[in-house]
């Protein structure tokens, strides 16, 4: 489809992902597929993970992956910036570190 | 986008999938997300599946799962036929049972 794209990649974590962002009905559909021990302690995964590569490699190892689990969900599309290529600012804290007005601070 | 559909889903052998079926242009794009195992010996893994669900369980807990191989490809779509849901004899063979003139015998 005409400005559509999908992004897949598989995390430290086991985790598989494959995002479809659709730019011109400001659409985004995202499925998930996480190995059991995120679904079952959430909580170990909530970092920023480039900071803990080992550490989740570590909770990968230990499982358990099976069943994983799919999640699929939609999300609506509010603000597009162009901000170039391998720019580690686009994303650099966690989500609870987020400025208070985010995204309105933008 | 309009006609356009994504399906995705995990298999007994921990293989996850996210498909798109592009019905409006006749393109088809797959991600797949193979456990290391399945990389290792696909051979494996070639078979009618459904007769065979304990042994894939038990090769994909056997594993190594990690690290994940994650496949992107592209087809064009060349037959489209309604063929109600639910049913089993869309897909009722493994490939290498398919009839010389297939797709031709559709």
């Amino acid at each position: 489809g005409e400005s559509i794209y999908k992004i897949s990649w598989t995390e430290p974590t086991g985790t598989d992902v494959s995002l479809i962002v659709n730019l011109g009905d400001k659409l985004f559909h995202g499925t998930i597929f996480f190995p059991r021990w995120v679904m079952n302690n959430p909580e170990k995964t909530v970092c920023f993970q480039n900071d803990h590569i080992p550490l989740m490699v570590s909770y990968r190892e230990a499982g358990p992956a099976y069943p994983t689990e799919v999640i699929d969900e939609f999300a609506t599309i509010t603000f597009v910036r162009e901000c170039g290529a391998d720019n580690d600012e686009v994303i650099n804290c966690p989500a609870n570190e987020l400025p208070d007005n985010f995204p309105a601070n933008l």
